[in-house]
């Protein structure tokens, strides 16, 4: 991350300014947790403080981002020896809990999750001996499908926007629509749709309009085969892929699997999508928060939380634009290698500026990836249309679900985008946006730095979105409201995380002008 | 039910002689707000039109903007003079309510000041008089658990299906396809659908191409609206009705907010669709089976049963085409009115030949019906558009479900068919079809009589199939096999049925040509 400097990538330079973006900072020896060392059994002062940081940071005393007191403070505090300190910050680093850099000191990286118990069909390795280490009473699946999902404990609860926050979103009046998610929608194809249909309706089998496939049409999934092959890196075989309603539709159908498999929890980047975490928590999934920094996931984190599913964005990270870097790549595969199983959202892979493109984890990974992607970022969400590929231990289960669903996407849209697909009418149509898209967000990033100086700027080199974050404790949902009374509309950064964060907005910038754009950042920091 | 004879269907004498050149043939009525003109007083008949057609401008089934029948057309559906028609028509006219314009035709341009009974007060009374009439309890939601619902006693069960047997049915080759379901696909309107999508791309916002209203587009909620309204008998307003992915999503989705609310039971009609009772039951959901004889469903047995919810077919009985005779559908009534809820399925409602238009249940009970329907019968499966109009405690948590599974339906198919719904297109296509379907209807029964005169020909009088029993105890299931290998595809009656039947076939005969179906009975004959 860095400040408002598109040029620079992502997750270089973290250290710029000297301190995490996030969290109070230093907090003092005297009054802290009020630990009192009389309170530890004989001989077991490491235990008793290891036991009293964990449960602190576990009930949200401790948020993440929270910077620990220097080892000699807290020393000095107690009147203990520094060794024990040390020890216990050895232990809960280990853990994953904590981590201690150079510059930004010893800080909060991971609350302990709430469950330990591997799901049913992860193989016991490396996380097992992280098993019982932590403690937290896991979720129901019912508990998990209420309106809001919050986190168990006392403090560490983010507020959850409710279910039908982007319908409520979307019926707001707005001058000006940043909302993360669309291209520009202006710019849909309408005559090349058209004329991709009427070829397509003039060379149709009238069994074309019966039932079909619940899996697709075979001229759509060839054609996604072909897209994946030509753009994502992705070999796959027409018959492995599964047409479906976009990726929300994607998500509900394995979450009904993972259920039926007797699976309640899935990990979740955090941030990451509040739209995708809804689906799942409403399927009856309790969604395991895992952070995300400037590498990306944090693998070791996923390990140790014992979950047995991961999904992530790892060629493009939900919000924050991070790429999942080299080496947390390889320990990713190694997790699914190990038995776990990823759910890779490649929602908007094709959009990208100042960065080489990034394959797809799937094809690298084919037994242990479920991939799905769709034509919202790159056509149009009202499309409802995108695909999926499943391992072949899945694929049954999953057509079944689609069946169950509505017997599958209708015919004639399918068709119609495979004859543009074919025909190279959609890469003209992505590099088209990709030139226009790349313009408005120079425009937003220039805003930026123009009205919001202290802002840092998160994932400019690619997609349809980039965030903003500001180093101080400013209510972001606040700001947002602020700027829809204004006649702008975005999202607050907390609603996409489970943990608490740095405050910020998630603003797109694919489906406006620059113009809008700018007059929209003026006043967001207008009213700021 | 008859022998094998066209001319004695099944309500009333739809015998060609007689029928005028103009118009459908053998029509006893309009699906135009289901006009009969035997209901008329004698000499009465003007007076009686006049007064319909203020009372459905009243209570909201014409709205204003509505575009009336030419008075040849009307007068040819009703076999009534076309003076008659004009007559209506002009004291309308001078009371204000609609005007003519050269080339906008008849548009309803004012409501009347008075309003008349709305449409659920219709049936009166009479049905209060059952109130009490008939006992049993109610069955505890969890008594009913299983995925399959077997009769009670000694070894009546039927053998059922597997899930993905109509996948399998697909998929397996066959020259004449005799698979009911499905209108005449060849004659889907392709250059109207084209001319209708243009037309809507030309005017669209751009916002229609982002993510919209899970309920769906306010254009097509409006036709649909109006399309009720007039052929129906239904008065909606459009923010109750949801559009869905076909019936069978509505079913899915009325599955999963009974489940959320404790119900593990529906009762279903017996023989009735296999492919409801699958969705049904893979929700989770056990489906008792309810006899339907020569009346339609026995609501005695319905009460007996203690299921405080019933999915039923009352215009049109599926598979054997039976309506819901109007003692029991006061009974039925009734039985809503004690708190029963039940799922309308108006699958083919507007085929109809040789009997008058039978308007749906919903139009008289607003408060425990919910309605489905969906254009698969009237266009094309694959097109994915249905809809259901829930009452109102029940609308919030199926629109919420329905966006749970995909977000909604696609926009711009959405817009399509409004467009072709609000042009009177569809209205036009489903002449075009009733003709084409009634001259196939005629080809099959004669081909029955000719091939298979011992069989019993049933549903005859209306819809897309029929179904043929025998009075034998031979084996269906055998016989639809032993036919699939020389090539001729159809459904064993015995798949719709959970109870012990006749034996018999389903038979679609819309979407194949009098040869076909003539050379396709022929070897139906020869097999069995």
């Amino acid at each position: 991350m860095h400040r408002s400097n598109p040029s620079q990538s992502d997750r270089s330079n973290g250290s710029a300014a000297g301190t995490p973006p996030t969290g109070p900072e230093g907090l003092a020896g005297a009054d802290f947790l009020q630990l009192n060392p009389a309170d530890a059994p004989a001989g077991g002062l490491a235990d008793w403080l290891t036991d009293r940081l964990r449960a602190a940071i576990s009930d949200g005393r401790l948020p993440l981002g929270t910077r620990l007191p220097a080892t000699r403070v807290l020393a000095a505090e107690l009147r203990i020896s520094r060794g024990v300190v040390t020890e216990a910050y050895q232990r809960l680093t280990e853990d994953g809990h904590i981590t201690a850099r150079a510059r930004a000191g010893t800080t909060v990286v991971a609350a302990p999750l709430t469950t330990t118990a591997p799901p049913e069909h992860r193989a016991g390795g490396a996380a097992a001996q992280h098993a019982g280490e932590v403690d937290g009473s896991r979720r129901t699946p019912t508990e998990g499908r209420g309106l809001r999902a919050r986190r168990d404990g006392k403090g560490a609860v983010v507020e959850q926007p409710g279910l039908d926050v982007f319908d409520s979103l979307r019926a707001a009046p707005a001058r000006i629509d940043l909302t993360p998610g669309v291209p520009d929608l202006a710019a849909f194809p309408r005559s090349a749709w058209l004329r991709a249909e009427r070829t397509v309706l003039n060379d149709l089998e009238s069994s074309a309009f019966g039932y079909g496939d619940p899996a697709g049409t075979p001229a759509l999934r060839r054609a996604v085969a072909n897209w994946l092959a030509r753009n994502r890196g992705v070999a796959a075989d027409p018959d492995d892929l599964i047409i479906v309603a976009g990726v929300s539709q994607a998500i509900g159908l394995v979450a009904q699997v993972l259920k039926d498999r007797g699976i309640t929890e899935i990990a979740v980047e955090d941030p990451g999508s509040l739209g995708s975490r809804q689906h799942l928590q409403n399927w009856g999934l309790t969604t395991t928060p895992i952070p995300v920094d400037g590498d990306g996931l944090r693998v070791d984190l996923l390990r140790a939380s014992g979950a047995g599913v991961v999904m992530a964005t790892p060629a493009h990270h939900f919000p924050t634009g991070v790429v999942l870097e080299g080496e947390r790549r390889r320990e990713l595969i190694q997790w699914a290698a190990d038995g776990g199983l990823i759910l890779e959202d490649d929602y908007d892979a094709e959009h990208r500026y100042d960065r080489p493109p990034v394959p797809a984890l799937r094809a690298m990974l084919t037994d242990q990836v479920i991939y799905a992607g769709s034509v919202s970022k790159l056509l149009a969400p009202s499309l409802r249309i995108g695909w999926m590929l499943p391992p072949p231990q899945h694929k049954d289960a999953l057509i079944g679900m689609k069946r169950l669903a509505d017997l599958g996407n209708a015919a004639l849209p399918q068709l119609t985008l495979a004859q543009l697909m074919e025909s190279g009418e959609l890469e003209r149509q992505l590099r088209f946006l990709r030139r226009r898209h790349r313009t408005r967000r120079d425009a937003m990033v220039d805003a930026v730095r123009n009205y919001l100086p202290t802002a840092t700027v998160h994932g400019a080199a690619a997609g349809l979105h980039l965030t903003i974050t500001f180093d101080d404790s400013s209510n972001d949902v606040e700001l947002a409201a602020a700027a829809l009374h204004k006649g702008v509309k975005t999202h607050p950064l907390s609603w996409h995380c489970q943990l608490p964060h740095a405050p910020g907005l998630v603003l797109g910038y694919a489906a406006r002008t620059p113009t809008e754009i700018t007059e929209a950042i003026a006043i967001i920091a207008e009213v700021r």
